[in-house]
């Protein structure tokens, strides 16, 4: 069954792929309309989910995230229509060289192809995962949580209404049906059909999909973020921007989860202590520990912990060395910071953390495709190949050489 | 033991990354010279290489792909002089903006980290991989052919010797020990441990490393290059580029494997002719069979058979449409070329055809990154992910996010 809808997939992918932009840019109009013209029906559709999660105990917070209303499906639909109005990145040329031959080069960006979600209970993101894959030229297998069934055949009957009448097939976005569990490790193993997988979801689900893939995975496992804070740092800046790091929201992935307080910074203190008295739980080693009473003893487990919570732990270290030594040992590789008043030491951190953001003297949180200015993201990959950070429409891309020749032979 | 290795040169390669562009230059340079002060203990090396090669029965071809002699050995060092040259991609600014915050944001170019290389026979990849990787500031885990052990080490050692004595630290670049056949599959393994693989060699160690590896692999496994040669095509660059094309070389993979004559094309008989009279085979469906008496028929194995000798399958097609969609069907993705006069059609061919490489009257067989300009090549890659067609420098590398900001707290 995954073959043959990953060849029906491929098959509309290449239709897709011959689109230009403003085809494009139509058809997530189009989709954006047929989701507000079919909110009663969505809604509806998604009491049913709201009602059984309800009736088999989900949580307050996991029926937060399942619930839609009308606000929630206008913010939706809009979301399409931003997507829409991003600039297209296929057909963008990378480089061009001409060779003494007189053969002209090119490097184009081109669609990957077929990309598969396998995402958690959010109904949204099937309307924000499939945009983006056919803003960008892809067509989408998307694979829902069963809590979301209805809601996400809802919205997918939808968007596919909205495409295919400005010109999109049908097979560019499809739902795998719900019943069949074996399907997400078909499509897992499914190298040379399905391109790329993109899982959506909390950390077991990532893992899941790590450890099964056959396929290239774009994601991020863990975000475990430093903030390192300097002797030279600036008081008032690292107060807040610790404050801000961790608690403007601690559910992120971008949130920080290991404070670094240089042994010669004079104000470790006042940082420690607005954190508390804002009430989070600070773990510290002996050094921190000593820096206020209410620090609770670290263990080593803490070091490697993504608390997604109001829970820090915090370590005191000699200098710049000492902390890029412990962010190599511990950190995710997703986003680790300086705070530091010192340029040579900000550039040093930059040029030798290897993370895949790495910032100077700004809260980790900002770490985001629409904070980085990128309009939206499919997600953060933490991988070495291919994309990293925030990955939004570019990332959803490759290249490939065309070559203009005259008649060139090879000698 | 990959562990161990893996780990050793985990820590090689952030020193390695550390250093700057004429500092991994002048380690390159000295790799060279000792590869030209080690003649003799590496000849000697070698001639043991051949004597067992001998003794076991290695065919002539094997045996000349394993010999060094001097003016071999000063080849690879010349070559390791020339990486050497090739401006350093890392610390490359890929873009940058300015947040409406302030905080600036940059991509820049990094190295990849671990890369393992598993070759075959020919001892000069030691030296050629394991320098692509350290221009690039990457760390190299090398397993060669077991015919070329005693080769490999004695190059391997002399490349460790001259980067030692410039500051590049001996784990930068490790050679397998030859005797635990395991390694490789362990190698394979090391998720999170090796970055990427790389495979130099025929397609069943291609084969074997991808249906093994649970690291990224850049690699081809297959050059089924297409030339489709249109109706207006020039006959004259015709004949020349189909000729060059298939016959140049035989056994590279940007060799022509299947030539697509358009039937209103009205010099076929002519290209045909020149191939069969320069002594190629021809395999041809039934039309193709009409232009040439000497052409034998195609079995249908033959659309999908990478010869890579003096044998082409040949088909008659009706127009552009199903040139492409008999390359959408039978191609690797490798290079797929077409022969026309027409501006319209060769810029459809160069935007539909989905391979790595797509060319416009130019011969296949330029598919290669010395030929792009690249100045080296540590292979051809047909996955969609990361580097396509030739890789040299800039697919060892791949890049992070550098913010800096003044103190930005996220709102």
């Amino acid at each position: 069954m995954i073959a043959q809808m990953a060849q029906a997939g491929r098959a509309a992918q290449r239709i897709l792929a011959r689109m230009d932009d403003p085809a494009k840019a139509r058809a997530l109009h189009a989709a954006a309309a047929a989701l507000r013209e079919d909110e009663a029906t969505i809604l509806a559709a998604n009491a049913l989910d709201v009602a059984a999660g309800e009736a088999r105990g989900l949580t307050g917070a996991m029926l937060d995230r399942l619930r839609l209303d009308s606000s929630r499906l206008t913010g939706i639909a809009d979301a399409v229509d931003a997507v829409a109005e991003l600039p297209d990145p296929v057909g963008q040329i990378i480089d061009s060289t001409t060779r003494p031959n007189g053969m002209k080069l090119q490097r184009i960006r081109i669609p990957v192809g077929l990309i598969g979600i396998i995402y958690e209970s959010r109904p949204n993101v099937t309307a924000d995962a499939a945009v983006l894959c056919v803003r960008s030229g892809n067509a989408a297998l998307l694979r829902g949580g069963s809590e979301a069934v209805h809601s996400n055949r809802a919205i997918h009957a939808a968007l596919v209404r909205g495409l295919a009448a400005a010109g999109v097939p049908k097979a560019a976005v499809q739902l795998l049906p719900d019943q069949d569990r074996a399907l997400v490790g078909a499509m897992l193993a499914a190298a040379g059909e399905v391109d790329m997988i993109v899982p959506r979801g909390g950390k077991s689900l990532v893992a899941r999909v790590q450890a099964d893939a056959r396929v290239p995975v774009l994601a991020h496992l863990d975000g475990i973020c430093h903030s390192y804070v300097h002797s030279s740092a600036d008081p008032d800046m690292a107060v807040e921007l610790a404050h801000n790091a961790k608690l403007r929201r601690t559910g992120i992935c971008g949130a920080m989860e290991t404070l670094l307080l240089d042994a010669a910074f004079p104000a470790s203190h006042r940082v420690v202590a607005d954190l508390l008295d804002a009430g989070c739980e600070l773990r510290g080693d002996a050094r921190a520990q000593a820096l206020d009473p209410r620090i609770l003893p670290a263990s080593a487990e803490d070091w490697d912990t993504e608390y997604l919570d109001a829970i820090l732990s915090v370590a005191v270290v000699d200098g710049l060395d000492e902390a890029l030594e412990h962010i190599a040992r511990h950190s995710s590789g997703h986003t680790d910071a300086i705070v530091s008043d010192d340029d040579a030491v900000r550039e040093r951190f930059l040029a030798e953390v290897d993370s895949a953001i790495v910032m100077a003297n700004a809260s980790s949180q900002f770490a985001d495709g629409g904070e980085f200015g990128l309009g939206a993201e499919i997600g953060i990959a933490t991988g070495r190949l291919h994309a990293r950070g925030p990955v939004a429409l570019e990332g959803l891309t490759t290249y490939k050489w065309q070559v203009r020749g005259s008649g060139q032979a090879r000698p």
